[in-house]
């Protein structure tokens, strides 16, 4: 059992694991929040996995949907390194997360603050609760600017 | 290497095998539209697999990408029996799929013609060509409705 006192850390590291593999470093933790154990975890992978819907999120939803034998993962929180995309906003409130808890903001791909701000949608018909991370916003900022940076030099 | 003249078919077939394991019947195939071959398929099944992105086009786009060892499949078409929400939407537009062509509209889920209308968002960089199926949308939504019907009983 993996008890963390800041989730957005250990999301921050597979974040970093995701640009060593040379994927957009994105990094998410689903906890349970009475315990502060990790549940499932993801480091965002699409080309290496060859699997268009392998962003961070929904490898951390997959994993803790199949290591609780559920899909429902009813008020468990997810921490992730970025604001999630309409195809993860739709996930999360599938997966009946209690609490979103993001830290750098996407306005060109983000689906929460951004674009069709989903959680806000009649057709969605479960909201977490949703926290931007201001602390841990820089960090995830500049791992993605860092990223995008080489990636273009 | 399955070559069908109607890909529909074979999609309102996965939705029955979806009701008869009692998951909400949804079906869908990703096809090359060169040759009609049949690239990856998918049933209804978040119940079942314990995973809350088990829908039918995630199965289908996930199987379709892993045979072909690539996480786009651009120009492939998707056949799907009930219009995409907005976790589908999103992933169909990461794949790079080149044609939607869905069965039974959804007002109370769907993101395609309601909702968040995905790919008419700013946020959204890749739009298929839509094609609502007309032929088949009474016979995918009589399946749901009969689905539900029961369940409610």
């Amino acid at each position: 059992m993996t008890i963390l006192t800041n989730p957005m850390s250990r999301a921050l590291e597979l974040a970093r694991a995701a640009a060593d593999a040379g994927e957009v470093p994105v990094g998410a933790v689903v906890v349970d929040p009475a315990t502060g154990e990790i549940i499932g975890e993801g480091a965002n992978a699409p080309v290496m996995a060859h699997d268009p819907t392998a962003h961070a999120e929904i490898i951390a939803l997959r994993s803790a949907a199949a290591k609780l034998g559920n899909y429902r993962l009813t008020g468990l929180h997810l921490y992730v390194t970025l604001e999630p995309c309409a195809m993860c906003a739709g996930a999360i409130s599938f997966a009946r997360i209690g609490k979103l808890i993001f830290a750098a903001s996407d306005p060109k791909g983000g689906a929460i603050l951004h674009g069709p701000r989903f959680f806000g949608q009649q057709t969605c018909h479960w909201r977490p609760e949703v926290e931007q991370d201001e602390a841990s916003d820089v960090e995830a900022g500049d791992l993605l600017r860092e990223f995008f940076r080489t990636r273009r030099g």
